[in-house]
């Protein structure tokens, strides 16, 4: 390719109404004219999606997969076919594309349909002719020939997906922070933000708590080596790369802490420990479409143990209405809900060679007072479940004790 | 066909908000119980369009007509799918289709495309399985691949076309009027609502102010003989039936009155009366795409003629512009406008029968001191041009002339 192309996706408060969106349109046509070729996808404009869906609310009980995608689907028409014309305004051409006419194909699974395909001539064609495609992110066409919609993070999916199809050289996340930081500035007024992460990293935080950016579009972006650039379309500064690690990437041994509190903990009590009680528990609750976090079982006394897991907290009734059952089924003592709970996570790519760091961690919340429940580890993550009540503390805490 | 199939095309107002679109499946619901095959056609909801068109002119001075089309199509999506979820509720399997998915292909004049065939297999396949589908109206998809709109009345169009199409045995117009009547209900409060009208009254009617029915859909009915029923949404009572004249209907001499204040009348004094010059204002006129509807012309005196025309106010600016420069080219005097014009117009297919119409229309005008300052007539039409401010009393009093 002898010009660089660019993919630029902008999320909702990005667009979210006409000053934004000239402003967005201010943005593109300077990058245009800089001699690159630019692919734009845009989500709805701000509350659009919230407002179609309680309109939805107010005409039905029963709704209808296909026809929630159908409603949702019109507003990245209406964004993006506005963002054409304010282009058209500053002397840039742009043709707006829906996610069929982009070529986008998914599955049939509608409200979370899967990207099965990118049939990009037309995007190709309008490319060659100079022109600036804007794309609606988030829905694409079922092999079926229906409207489709890519559930949670869609856009950036999208994004992520035709900067991959069409090789581009990186995928622009604009969105309202100015790019990831060493941990919630809401929480941790010093943060930083981070000039770079690598995408393993970049998974631990969106798996932990981190809403920059949707896991699906992470693991899209590492599988198919697409660099991301997370960034601001309020200050437009330079935000954070997100790319593959390699040598010149300093490798701190923490990056970033993050934090999550819409979780929930579920305790058994004196389950019978033998093999396969474990299998039948988790099977049950994966029936359910309910995602399991973090799973502790503590060692056996008199052939009992107790085991407690995590989930989303909007998923507790239905995970504690199926863990009764089993538990009944298995003989188990009780079953516990606990919902004042919060998770904290430390991330870093230099934790594989710096084993000191879960004794700091213990030492660090020891100090604080802050009892740890439960714990998981990856080769680049740490996760500890502590009160919701001293979650910002451990957060603070940590933030300090690894001098980020 | 074994089973009677319905369209029923549901308004902007019909379809206003949630409990409209309620009411709405719920009719539908039982037309579908009554053993009947619906096709539903419906608009966007009350003012959305017009909100969306509010939007555009925040964002942009140029609106490409491509891109318009894509912000506008997403009015039905949201209309259509509110509409099958609520169906669903009732227990009633309803599909909706975007034009390009029910298959009507129109040509590529964006915002005023015409429909060049219907493709109507999927629809035919839906209604087999015995589902309602739900077509937006308005809306197509161009031979180039691109959504396109129909412009004014657009809906009504798409349903007489798609009733047309699947050989429906009757197209029902909902709208939030309840049928046609001998005369605007706001002006005259005694007007009627006529039970049965021929297309070739309607036809006059809508091209002479009537607003119930856009032209373009009763000249679609009248080609493909689709009888029509105008009826409210809000009070579900049988409305007027609009079909081909057959004996069974009452040869009424006017059935109904209409008026139309949306008008400016223009003058050529002094135009040189010789071959071509009258081609050569309307040619101009009609380049840059103004409908004339009256044209006058005086008797010649000295070589000279005064020429007069109405045209949609709305042109006003460009007409004169147009007219001036004409003048000047063939040696005219001067150019007026004149804006405090208002038209009346008597319809009926009794009229060729009886010549004494205009005689009535003149004298009952004559008494009432109201000047005509223009007349048109055809075999079942007689329209006159008066003083904008005496149009209502026109209208009262030959409504009340022709003891409709």
């Amino acid at each position: 390719m002898c010009v660089t192309l660019l993919v630029q996706k902008y999320g909702g408060t990005s667009v979210g109404d006409s000053e934004r969106i000239a402003a967005v349109a201010d943005h593109v046509a300077r990058t245009r004219r800089g001699g690159k070729d630019v692919v734009v996808v845009v989500s709805a404009m701000g509350k659009t999606t919230d407002d179609l869906i309680h309109l939805a609310d107010q005409v039905s009980k029963r709704q209808t997969p296909r026809e929630m995608d159908m409603l949702l689907s019109a507003g990245e028409r209406i964004s993006m076919s506005l963002l054409c014309m304010a282009l058209a305004d500053l002397g840039v051409e742009a043709v707006s594309f829906t996610g069929s006419q982009a070529g986008i194909i998914t599955d049939t699974a509608h409200m979370k349909a899967k990207i099965l395909d990118i049939k990009a001539e037309r995007l190709c064609k309008a490319i060659s002719e100079g022109k600036v495609p804007v794309v609606a992110g988030f829905q694409g066409v079922s092999t079926a020939k229906d409207v489709t919609t890519l559930g949670r993070g869609g856009s950036d999916t999208t994004a992520v997906a035709l900067a991959a199809a069409l090789g581009a050289s990186v995928c622009e996340i604009y969105t309202d922070v100015s790019g990831v930081f060493t941990a919630d500035p809401r929480v941790v007024p010093n943060a930083k933000k981070l000039s770079a992460i690598s995408f393993e990293e970049m998974l631990e935080l969106a798996s932990s708590g981190g809403r920059v950016l949707a896991l699906r579009s992470v693991e899209f972006a590492r599988n198919y080596n697409v660099p991301l650039h997370v960034r601001s379309s309020f200050t437009w500064e330079p935000g954070t790369w997100v790319k593959e690690e390699d040598e010149t990437m300093e490798q701190a041994v923490v990056s970033a802490i993050s934090h999550e509190a819409q979780e929930v903990k579920i305790t058994l009590t004196k389950v019978p420990d033998k093999p396969g009680v474990a299998a039948q528990i988790f099977r049950a609750i994966a029936d359910r479409g309910i995602n399991v976090d973090m799973i502790v079982q503590n060692i056996s006394i008199d052939g009992h143990t107790d085991i407690s897991f995590t989930a989303p907290r909007q998923d507790m009734e239905t995970a504690l209405e199926v863990t009764e059952k089993v538990a009944q089924q298995i003989g188990a003592e009780a079953v516990y809900g606990d919902a004042e709970i919060g998770r904290v996570s430390l991330v870093g790519a230099g934790m594989k060679s710096h084993p000191g760091v879960t004794a700091t961690v213990f030492e660090t919340l020891a100090r604080e007072g802050i009892n740890i429940e439960m714990i998981s580890t990856s080769a680049i993550r740490i996760s500890c479940v502590v009160r919701e009540s001293q979650l910002e503390a451990a957060v603070v805490a940590l933030h300090s004790a690894f001098e980020l």
